[in-house]
Parts: C-alpha cells; sequence; structure tokens
C-alpha cells in the first residue's frame, strides 16, 4: 500500500483532482476469465453520483466510466484494468476565493504544509469525488465475489444527525434518496434536510455495511487482520471519524458471557463479533458501521486564516453536500468489497491447500 | 503490509506463539545512529508485562528483551533491529482440554479453518502475548519521535466495563494497576474487578491514547492516511472492536458550524477531528479512542462446538485478563507511535525539499 | 511491487495494451514543487518511438502523451501523476492468425497457460510498446534527479549482432538510427540491418547505460539493494537475458588485487564495481549493460503448435523491429532512472539526518 | 520489498550482523501442514557452512538452526516461522585495523556515507555470513515446491578464474569441495586455489543454477516478472556483479531464427529463453547463470583512504575465502528457491481458476 494503491493482492491504484481532465483507477490482480463491461461498472458509480436530489450536492456528472485496459473480448485477461471517468462540471470560478484560503474542517491547510501547494479546485486530491474510482473497482470485486461465493455486499443510512432510522427491509433502501432502509422515515429526513439546507449548515451521519455469504478464512493475522483492514478502508473514505465491527463501541459494557458467540452445530447463536474472530472472517455476516462527520462546507460564517497566516471569514459558497453521509452507501459496500476481494486472493494464495472433513459452521443457527 | 510485517517505511515484523520458545520481533528502517540498549525498552514492557496486579492475568513472564542485531557499540546502524523475548511460564498443560474444541469469542475456530491446523496454547498465534514484541517496537519508535518532534504518546483508561472515568491528570495513570488517569475512581475499579473475578466473568473498555506535539504534515493520501492507518493499527489490537477520531461517533449528531475547528492566527480553537485532516496530521493533538471487548475466555459455562462439530460446554481454567482492556493502555500507546514514526520517514521521503516562509499553526490557541 | 507495480517509494503503474484504446502509467510518490509539463517527457518517448527509421517497426504511432492529474499550474502537486498515451494505429487485422497460434520465443503460451485466455492483437499485454508509459515515467525521475543532485543518465549501443561499437563520444549518440556513440561504425550498422531485413531474421544487442553524479548512499540492502533492483528493472525490459554492473561477467577471470578499486583523496582509481559496493551506490558512474534477445517475429518460418497443441508454421507478417536492441536505449535509461529515483528518496526517508564533517570521494582521481 | 525484506508473497526477513549473538529471518506467508524440522533445513545450511575445506574461510561455524516460532507438533502452522543461527566464532580483533579504515572493493565506505557509522566486525551487515539466513528460508521454500510440484533445483561452479569447468553429472557435485559437476578438474582446481592462496590473491568465478519440473504459469508481468526477480535475487547475492537466463549474453550474436525455442506438441525443440518467456514460466528449466567478483579481501597491499581521507594501505588478515563462488552455490540454489516459492503462491492467488483442457507443453521434447 503505498499513498494511491489500496490493497495487497488486487491492488486499485487512484489517480486525478476534483477539477482535473479526468478521474479513474488501475485495477492490479484481477483474475481472468471474468466477464466485464462498463455495464457492470456503472449502476454503482450511478448510485453514488452527485445532482441526484435535492438533498446532494447539485454538481452535475454523469461519471461515465470507460475500460481502457485488461479486457479483452468481453473478459479480463488477468492485467491491468484501467478504468477512466471524465470530468465535465467543473466550475473552478467557484473555488477562487479559496485559493490562499484554509477552510476549517478541509485539508486545504494541511495539504498546503505537506506539500508546499494544493490544487484549490473543488478540493483537489483531497475531494470526496476521488471516492468515485473506488465505487468502480468495487463494482469488480463485487461481481467477483458474488460469482466465486455468493457474497452480496450491502449498506444503508443507520442515522442521519439526530434521526435513528430502524432497519425495516434492504429493498426500501433502493427507493429513496437516502438510501434508508425504512420507508416510513423517509418524510421526516426530507424536512430535516430541507431544514438544514435552509440554516446553511451540515450534519453528521452513521452508516451500516453488512456482507453475507463470506466464507471463513478471510485475514491475514497479525498485521493484516482483517477488520484492522475493514477498518482502514473505512476511515480512508471522507469524512469518517470512526468504525465499529459487531458491537462496536458497545462492547464496552458487556460482559464476557454475553459478548462471546457461542457455537452449535447448526450454527451461531449471535453475532456480536460482526464477522471476524481474531482477525479472520468467521463465516457470519461482516458488519460494520461507520460515523460521518458533518460537511464542512457550510454557508455560516467561519473563523480562519489565510496562506500569511492572516485571519479571514469562510462562507462557502459552490455545490456541496449538506449531509456527505448520505452518498456514503454505496462508497463503503465498495471498500468493504475492495477488502474482501483482497484476502480472498491471499487467503488461497496460502491456503488452497488445506482440506477440512467437516463443513464449516453456518453464519446463524436457524 | 503483510501477515506479520506492519508498516510501510518503519517495518516490524512480528514472529512467535503464546507457548513456542520465544516471541519478538525485527525492525526494518530504523534510522541510524540513535543511542539504543535494551533499558529503552524495557519499561514500556513492563508496563504491559502480566501478572503486576490481582486484576490482570497471573502468568509470570520477566518479558526481558534482548537486542540481536541493529545496534553497535550502543547506536542503531541502520539496519534490521531483532528483539527477541523468551518465553518462560509456560503452562501448557492448561490448555490440554482446548486442543479440540472451539473456544467462544476466540480465533480457535476460524484458525483451525484457515490453516488446517493450529496451535493451541495459550492461543498460539492469535494470543494478545503477540502484543509484546509491538510494545518493544514502539519504544524504539518513541525514542525516536520524541528526539526528533519531541512528540509524546500517552494514553490511559477511560470507561471500564460501566464505570466512566473522568480525566484528571496524566501523572496519576502510572501510579495505579488500572492506568486510570484519576486516583478517586481507583477503589470503585477495584472493587469492580474483584465481584467480576467472583463472578467468573469479564468485561469491556474503552482506551483514550493521544500524540502531543505531533508536525503537521504526516499522513499519505488517499490510500495510507494517517488516520486510515491508525484505525487499521488500533483494529490489529487483540479484542478492539471500535476506533475513533476527535469526535468520533459524536459527530453523527453535530453540525457542521459545530464540528469543523476553527483556525485563527494563534492556533486552533477546537481539535473535533483528533488531530487528522484529509488524512494528514494537522499538528494538533491526535485523539483516539478504542472499543475493547471483554474476554472471551471465562469461568461461566458456554455452549461450543469441538472439531467433529459436535456440541461441547466450555469452562475456562488457566490464566486469563479478566478485562484485557486494563492492560491496553501501553499496547495502544506502542501503536499510535509505530503509525506515526512511519509516516514520519515517509513524510520526508518526498517532501523533505518543502519550504514555507510562515510558521505552522499552534495546536491550539492560547 | 506488484505484476503492475514497479518501485518501493517512487511508484509507477503500468497499464494498457498493445491495441487498446490507451497505454499509460500512474506515478506515485513524486515530490511535490517541480515544474512538469508534457514538453518534459515527449522528448523522451520520441526517441523511443517506432516508425522514426527503416531500420526499425514501421508502425506509426504519435506517442503523445497526456497528464491527467497530479500537476497543477506547472507544477507537480505531490499527488498521484496520470499519463496517458492513446493507440492510434492499430492494425489487428495483422494479427488474425495468430490467434490461436504460439508464435515461438513470444509470450503467446505462457500468458495463455498463467490466464487462461490473451489479448493476441499486437502482443497485448506483453507487447514491448508497454515500455512507452516507463520511458515517460523516467522523463520525470529524470529531471527530478537532475535538478536534485545534477545527475545525467545515459545510455548508447554497444553491439548489434556481430558488431561492436567502439565508444568514442555521447554526442553521436543522439545523431543516428542506433544510438551508436561512434559515427564510423553507422554505415556497417545500416548495410547489416538492411541484409537481416532482407534474411527476413532479427539480432541480437547490447545497450550500455551510464548514470553519472550519483549520490553516495543509495541503496537498501540486503533486500533491495541498489544493483539488484537495478538488475530486475532492467531484466523486465522486454528481450534483456542478461545484465551486467561494472566489470560484469568480466570478473570471473579478475584478480582481487585487480578487481576491487582503489581509494585515495583525490578520488578512486578505477570502477570495476560500476558504481555499487555492498548494493549502495558509492558516487562513482554506475555502470550497466544488458543484453537483448534477437526478435522472435521474424519472417523466417518456424514451427510451433496451436491452441489445440496441433504443430502449425508461424511466418510473422506485420511491422516488427528486427533488433528490437535500437530501440531499447531509452527504455533502459528511463528504468535506470527509476530506481535511482526510488533509492533516493528512500535514502533520505531513513538517513535524512546522517552528517559526516567530510566530503565524499570523487568519482574518479583527475 | 524493503531493504531487509524478500518477497511478494513468501517473505523473507533477514536479521543480524557477522559477529553479533545471532543471524536469522522470519518467513511470512508459508503454507500450513508441511512437515518442518531443522533437519529439513540444516544440510543446506551445512552446505554453505565457512571452514569445511582449506579452500573456504577457515572461520569455524556450527551454523545449527533453531526454529523458534511457526512450527507445532512438527507441522508448519501458516504463520510466520522464525529461524535463528547463534554466531559462535568471532574474532572480532582481527578487524579492530579495520574500524577507521574502508577495504577497497567492500562496503565499508558506503555503508559509512550512508548511515553515518558502520559495525566494522566481519563486514557487519553486509558480510556474506548473511546469506545463510536465505539458505536456511530457501531449505524450507525448496520442500515445498518439490513436494507440490516435484520442483528441483541444483546449481554448479561453472567456472573457477580461468578454469572453465563442463558439466558431466550433478552426483559429482556434491562429492568435491568446489561444487564441480565434473570430478576430473578436480584437481587442477585445487592446485590453481593453492597458488592463489599462497599468492594472497583471489579470483572470481561462474555458478549455474537450474531448476527442473517448474509448473508453467509462474511470473508477475510486468513488474514482477519472473526473470527480473530472479535476477534481482542473484544480484542480491554478495560479489554478484551479473546475471544471465538462458542464451544470457549469448543471444547477442544470436540469430531470431537461432534463439527462439520452437514448440511442438512433444516439447520444445530447444532452451535459449532459460525457462521464461514474456516473464512467466514456460515449464523449461529455468536456467541461471551468475558472475561472482573475486574476494576483495586479499594478502596484498592495496590502497585505500581512511575515516579522515587520509591514504592508506590496506592488506587483509583474517579469515577469507579466497574465491567466494565456492561457497555460493548453495546460495544461489536458495535465491531462486525463493523466487519460485513467491511466485508460485502468488500465481494460484490470481489465477486459481484457470482450467485449460490440454495438457502443457512438454519441457523438451524426447
Amino acid at each position: 500500500m503505498t499513498s494511491s494503491i489500496f490493497g495487497h493482492m488486487f491492488r486499485v491504484v487512484n489517480f486525478g483532482e476534483s477539477h482535473g481532465p479526468a478521474i479513474g483507477c488501475v485495477i492490479d490482480g484481477c483474475p481472468p476469465g471474468m466477464e466485464l463491461a462498463e455495464a457492470d461498472i456503472q449502476p454503482d458509480l450511478d448510485r453514488r453520483r452527485p445532482g441526484t436530489s435535492r438533498h446532494v450536492t447539485q454538481r452535475r456528472e454523469a461519471d461515465l466510466v470507460q475500460i481502457l485496459s485488461g479486457v479483452y473480448e468481453g473478459r479480463t485477461t488477468g492485467t491491468a484494468i484501467a478504468l477512466m471517468i471524465r470530468n465535465e462540471d467543473q466550475r473552478s470560478d467557484d473555488y477562487d476565493d479559496l485559493v490562499d484560503t484554509f477552510r476549517p474542517g478541509h485539508a486545504d491547510y494541511t495539504y498546503w504544509r505537506k506539500y508546499g501547494l494544493r490544487d484549490p479546485r473543488g478540493g483537489g486530491r483531497s475531494s470526496a469525488r476521488l471516492t468515485a474510482p473506488m465505487v468502480a473497482a468495487g463494482a469488480v470485486a463485487r461481481k467477483w465475489l458474488r460469482s466465486a461465493y455468493g457474497t452480496t455486499i450491502r449498506g444503508h443510512l443507520q442515522q442521519l444527525g439526530d434521526i435513528e432510522i430502524p432497519f425495516e427491509n434492504w429493498e426500501e433502501v433502493g427507493r429513496n434518496a437516502f438510501f434508508a432502509p425504512n420507508k416510513s422515515v423517509v418524510a421526516r429526513l426530507e424536512q430535516y434536510m430541507d431544514e438544514l439546507r435552509k440554516a446553511g449548515d451540515s450534519c453528521g451521519a452513521r452508516v451500516r455495511v453488512c456482507a453475507q455469504s463470506v466464507p471463513v478464512g478471510l485475514g491475514a493475522p497479525l498485521a493484516a487482520k482483517l477488520d484492522a483492514d475493514i477498518a482502514g478502508a473505512m476511515m480512508s473514505i471522507n469524512a469518517v471519524k470512526g468504525v465499529e465491527l459487531g458491537s462496536g463501541f458497545g462492547v464496552i459494557t458487556q460482559r464476557g458471557s454475553q459478548h462471546s458467540d457461542e457455537l452449535t452445530p447448526e450454527g451461531f447463536l449471535s453475532n456480536h463479533a460482526g464477522g471476524v474472530l481474531g482477525g479472520i472472517s468467521s463465516g457470519q455476516d461482516i458488519e460494520v458501521s461507520i460515523a460521518l462527520k458533518p460537511t464542512s462546507s457550510i454557508r455560516l460564517p467561519r473563523r480562519s486564516v489565510n496562506r500569511a497566516l492572516r485571519p479571514v471569514t469562510v462562507v462557502t459558497k459552490g455545490r456541496h453536500d449538506p449531509c456527505v453521509g448520505i452518498r456514503a452507501t454505496p462508497i463503503a459496500e465498495a471498500m468493504l468489497a475492495l477488502v474482501l476481494m483482497d484476502h480472498a486472493l491471499w487467503h488461497r494464495a496460502q491456503n488452497a491447500d488445506v482440506r477440512l472433513d467437516v463443513p464449516a459452521i453456518a453464519a446463524r443457527a436457524p
């Protein structure tokens, strides 16, 4: 792993800036022979795409992905898959004021100190737009995992600001602008966001992501435990400030007699572990929850400094998500898919010869 | 990073099992010329050591570290530093019952499925004992960071089961068996643990770790963001199920007008970010909080299965921490030190030539 | 390093196939603040470009490079630099016969066995065309090395088939189609190649590449010795079958009293080592020599098999270099530049604090 | 790969110095379930061991290997295997003169410039003694390769100074002190070495190493081609200055009609490629040849400088191999085994699902 390279075996190299000519990624290590076309990737990009409702940024990007390499006659060849997405809607003049100013809560100041210069247009390299190539790569990983193990990876909004969203069903998630798994709460979410937007403010969110039918045995202890890699992948998503597996921070007040998941011949009796034991997948559902901070770009005035370290007041214009958490669901799904894919390949590299004469324990007892 | 190798530039290779002849690590990439002796490392190992109070495991290990390479006439040579700790107190017969049984909440089942066999003695490779080499390596990193930047890394217990521990001062942390930063709460903690031990049960904990005087600019976006690497490092510690930076899960209900830390020429006005913006250190304190699950080894009977997938009842004998969180503080400190060290070297590799004509903003306004 | 990713710190990710839409690379880890434009890269690509004389392949490619990311207002930002070269002259029908046939000496058979399928158009991923992105990345490395240390990297053809080419001067190298450092030999080379082309055959070559003003101290023993990384980089160039440093295979018959380069206060007295001692650069010129095999694509009939393992006769049509060594000089230069760049960054990561009170020994005594 | 870490998937971490307490390695990524004991490793170490004849260094080291981790009840567990070899015969006083002096042809000067200090005892980290851990790790790789694919890896001395050694048979290799595959030449070799020793000088050598029954498909183009990794691994052996595959430098004067190995249904008709096509193993024998320079430690006086850059004369005392090439055979075998092992695991990670309905072509036609 290096600054633009995610993963150990199934590597994703991310490139681009928010307002450059193009963004994209190179996927290295994809198994050969898998059917792959742009149409396999575009739906996930469309789910993440800006401008799809009044509750997210109004930037208009088609986010059309193009496969530049690694696919021949509709099948992956096992060589590097390059994916490119052209940037289209680049109103860079929105950012003219910000060239010399550090927006609070943004990477402006830290990029400048680290590199001595920065691309200020739309956040440049630090823009959440750079999650799009990860979503594209994630679509490739998901397709392979699904065909190899039947693995499904799904996520939803679990909390929006003060509003908790009880899980009702997966079907509803795709039917509203919030990735909310509960129809009855949608009206409240819309009203909440409308008020927030009027106030010129932003709010945080919690997103849950879950992988089912994950084979037992994924994870490389000690240094690349499955949960450690998941935590790293999730924390690398823009705005994420917390990551939990299974019971997460709830474990603090749990007793051992309550937390540890009992095993029976029919299956596990609970899943407080969130599908990982000792850094290795147990075959139970991988359960992850992340906290996303409120967007730092708000219309309310904030104190800051400019490059000469003089005090300034920052009021963000331009187009921004008042809650970045809303569009985070497909991103979190993609990151989880990438980690699982990576470890699935790694696992068989080392352990392809392991044979056991009893079946794996079911994810849950009936 | 691979299964036993932590880090990008300052690499720590961990080896050993709980009841093998020795555990240890090889540190690759340490800058040369630093004074280093066993005495620089031993104090941190002593803080993590078992058997120091009745509230932790009674296994007796001196945990004496020996430097095998990489140091000549008291100075690091820039070549691989091998550190070895002999295992001494190996009552493997305590584990005889467990050879064929999977303890709930442990890695027994997942190691067996992954590798087809496992070393059952004391958890083998999955034992928390393998955090000792990380603590040893962390001591090397801390020494270098302190001398290079004046960085200090400290941690404390923040919550033990149901008992929250308000922060009073750092001095108290070293004076009690719990790493509690508050003298008045110690008696309650002792009573709580005594009751827990009598009940044969275990509890979770929360640990806070904090780095001060961290230079601005550490972190390699996008794929090795400082906070992503910290999250991964923390989640790789045994029993950790959740990681937060700064306001962590608290950001969900924060507003943007509240969360983003304002900048002034005199310093930052708050630190909700926990010292990282856009994956790069801001110069503010790095603030991390982790949740540790209750020990799975308890004396209360639990349902499980054996290798033939027949139902069994597991009652753990042997010597175990009723709250692994108690000894986690020096481990979390070490992991944070390792990540910072790694990124400090990486940062100067790429950005050693960056010169700015204004000073960095202070960690906090006076 | 993985299948498409070169380097440790200054990473180059190569993508594309000979007849896909585009080829290119992503450079990760470039220091920020360096002036960079397409015009810095294009000249090196033009030197490697096909179709520039009758002695090389007649494929017509402008090989125009486009910077997609990592540069803002003419300077590197420290983030991933994506470079793209569109493929233009793709006469894929030339390859129709080869879809089911394995050309002797080519990667056709091995790619098919490894991946189960392959892109047969122009060699697909195994085409020497994929050295173009390395040349482009090498141009970035060279520019940085030149400005940081005054390092110059130059190469020339040293032998073409049976014709040895005595070194006369560097100036001549750019004035003929062969990268020959000797004007008087050019007519013989032209005649040799004309005869070879007429015969429908091909020949091997030897290329020398040399780096001057390399700082002492580059190289990371034991596992990433400078010479080991150079050897790996050179051997990864298409058609290379041998690599030497300094006296190379000549050392076999040398005596120790002859080989080891004596040091004096005025400088080294010889350079049999080729600029590397113990895996670390000595400050002397890095001297590398490589052997390139004759092109396997020839018009003479060769025995082979098809995918059904039936015997076939292969006669290569299409456009090919009768001596791939001719265009190898800029490629070898680029690979050497990439290795030096990589180690220059790595070196200062670990050893930026090393201070010595005596100057380095001169590359050679006057 | 980093300075002490070899390999991608099957990683070997080397530690130690010539005169420190111990040397050794940690192997990360070994498949589980393989029977492994010290007795599997010791024979290879014994072949490399010093002091076995009058033609090599007289240092007395038992080189007894101890397994510290990763093996349980005689089988590999899939976790890190730590191997340790205690240093015993450390006459450090032999090196007192050299503390401030740079021996010509040695790493003394470059280590000092790179790190600012160095361990001068017996070459410290740059000693050829550090090849012992690679030989130990190589023994593990060989055992696995042999059981998985029937792969055998053998080497022999091919030239000693001016004496070429025609290959007669493999059996003879183990019967003389030179790893010479030809009984009739041994007397001449002994005389040659005796004269050289009397003269106080040293000589170079060529070693050939060959792997048979290598599965087709190993190698990860473009950046980690099998031949590129082999070249890097060989060049990382102390004293190696040149590496060839197959016809090596002989390809320069070959024609394409001669070089490229024709395929028939019965097998390949020749092996000029040395078993690698396009960076991927072809199933033919891997044929590697390396050139080793004459030992730089000789009794003849040589000019050099000391740390103050004052001129000095160096005459090496102590115990040294007058031809390091003699003991290089088991080292080269081990390095080749490690590269093949690494790629075998990597290959199945990506391509485990590839199924072809025709068999691989035989290594050679009958």
